[in-house]
């Protein structure tokens, strides 16, 4: 059987695909990809794997898969039953409000926060330069970062009625949820406001699957 | 059995929900809610039915269901069986990347590209307005509209090889899709150098279920 193939860009949501084929101890290579150090974006040779260049993308023989979720559901189906609850069930429907709740709605208020936060300190000229910021500080005050803090205390409120996301026991949207959790630890106001979330972000961060995804991968550092 | 419950918000992507529910022909009600007119925001109302307070949200007698693509994969498991490819076959594989790429790829350029536009028109003292513009238009050309085009062309493409999002059959998949479509006719750029995503936007806007759904919802103007 070919092994996998992994796709993988340095800082981005391709570290979540390594630990979910780490718990499901699936065999895979990864195909690294650096960011252009300049521009952060995605280098295009990955254009030659999937036509829209992003990371991650995964290739399982002639089978191309991309978009985290999708690629979860796909490496679930191959070799994850017990990493997606029973249909059917409550857990279940979590499980599916979760997968697509991470990236439908957690992460785009946090890209958003990413671009304003670079608009901040873009070069332009000096006279230009305080009027981006006010304008910056005010779109995430009046919108961007109320949005974030809505979604962690519905997250924080989430956890206090479940060790998992989906319920008792780790499922794959814990792996989906990580990326954004991680990325509003770094830079969204995730913090000590927040135990059940924090305390989520230390168990998971101590699972082997995920230390040894972490080796594999290289350094990370919750870019976009 | 209780009428399944859909909470409306006008010019939303709960529109997809109706047309769903008349593709499926599901008995539902519609709980209307309407913007304000001035912030464009959901109505504090909606928090009372999920701590969110976003649209859509389904209830279902004691199950409550928010977020477009778990919304739709519920319904779908209700009752559309015939409205998902069967599982291990490259239609499904295709169904579930639209059904996450909607959502998680395709509307975050297109919200981006609102919140730009409407950064130009904002008020501001007279100095800034010049500044907030060239702002505006150099995020907007230089890294919105791009990925917006990128997307459309790939969608284009993909759309070459086949009649629906997922195969030579309609499914749940084309419903998600339909929102992002949408948006990028009314704002994205989407028109006739696109032939076959244009046919396929009058193709589902012809379908009976869709005009039943927009007679139902009210007017429908696209907005995020």
């Amino acid at each position: 059987m070919a092994k996998l193939e992994v796709h993988h860009l340095n800082n981005s949501r391709s570290q979540r695909v390594l630990w979910l084929l780490e718990e499901l101890d699936l065999p895979y290579e990864i195909r690294p990809y650096q960011r252009d150090t300049k521009t952060m974006l995605a280098p295009p040779e990955l254009r030659k794997v999937h036509p829209l260049g992003k990371s991650p993308v995964i290739s399982d023989g002639d089978i191309t898969v991309a978009e985290s979720g999708a690629i979860i559901e796909y490496l679930v189906d191959k070799a994850g039953a017990s990493l997606r609850p029973r249909a059917g069930t409550a857990e279940q429907r979590r499980y599916t409000y979760w997968m697509h709740f991470a990236e439908g709605s957690a992460m785009p208020p946090l890209v958003m926060k990413l671009v304003f936060d670079r608009l901040r300190s873009a070069p332009m000229p000096f006279f230009a330069k305080p009027i981006a910021r006010g304008i910056a500080d005010r779109v995430i005050a009046s919108f961007i970062a109320p949005n974030i803090e809505r979604h962690l205390q519905f997250m924080e409120h989430e956890l206090g009625g479940r060790p998992w996301f989906t319920g008792d026991a780790f499922t794959a949207a814990d792996v989906q949820m990580s990326f954004p959790l991680e990325t509003s630890a770094a830079r969204g106001g995730l913090d000590a406001r927040f135990p059940k979330l924090t305390d989520w972000l230390a168990r998971i961060h101590a699972r082997p699957a995920y230390r040894r995804a972490l080796d594999k991968g290289g350094p990370y550092a919750y870019a976009s």
